[in-house]
């Protein structure tokens, strides 16, 4: 049995999706978005370590929570620009820290192989990840975008960890 | 009196800075390199987790160490490109969280402000740098690149603190 728990980090919104996984069996725990905006909407002019304390702090209260014994993420390849890699970085950094300091192994995947491994096409868009993550987890309402792009990374990894030889799993 | 934690964040070495502030007199306390290579060297493969887990632990290690009241960090306005951007990013999201989990109050300075402070011009070469930091802080020994920017950016922040109406102070 491994409990699974998904991130889709972004500076403003980071996603989070968590399943069980008991045999191939694959089980909806939950899912939602950590929002920064909305957690400091109290103070006049937050800083980026209050930002990044609100991803963090996040991820450690998913992770008390839920208990997961796993951590999967979306590995970045290719940044679009410089500012927004960087902001990607810092809250990538903010939620990976939370997980490798709780001692879950930390998988990363790369998004093409998130949505072949959800979809069946790693060219699939959004709606289509949304779709599949709905279906294959039996949910009765659609997750919110970034809830369901964690929520099909974490089922990438429920996926590719039981292959026999991924070289992707839990290494960059 | 203040005990401020300067740190220059990289993907391989962060360096780190730290000075005491006693009125107008400062004093240096340590500086060195968080080496995320050489800590990791007997990992056959160690993952982002694993580098971002250095770092961060090594900041931590740092605040209980030196018991630091306030961090300062390099603001990045233009990072050189996307990749290079990324891993900057995973790296000062791994040291602020740190300080930002401790309650440290976290400022960001741009890195002209940083050398107008210990220079005085914006536009000084890291030789200049690490010059001045030497003067500043009666240091025998030039310190080491990454450490001398870690210090730097202590300098400026002690220099910035005292002054009444900084608008960069604590805020991004």
């Amino acid at each position: 049995m491994a409990i699974i728990l998904g991130i889709d980090p972004g500076s403003r919104l980071t996603g989070y999706g968590v399943i069980r996984l008991t045999g191939s069996q694959v089980t909806y725990l939950g899912s939602g978005c950590i929002n920064v905006v909305r957690s400091l909407k109290g103070e006049t002019e937050p800083s980026l370590a209050d930002k990044l304390k609100v991803i963090h702090d996040g991820v450690v209260e998913l992770i008390q929570q839920f208990q997961p014994t796993e951590f999967a993420i979306e590995q970045v390849f290719m940044a679009r620009n410089p500012d927004s890699a960087l902001k990607l970085g810092q809250a990538r950094g903010a939620a990976i820290v939370a997980a490798a300091v709780a001692g879950l192994p930390v998988a990363e995947y790369a998004a093409r192989l998130v949505k072949q491994a959800v979809v069946g096409t790693g060219a699939a868009d959004k709606q289509q990840v949304q779709h599949m993550v709905m279906a294959l987890l039996k949910l009765t309402k659609k997750p919110q975008a970034d809830a369901a792009d964690a929520l099909a990374v974490a089922l990438c990894h429920a996926h590719m960890r039981s292959q026999p030889l991924s070289t992707t799993r839990g290494r960059k």
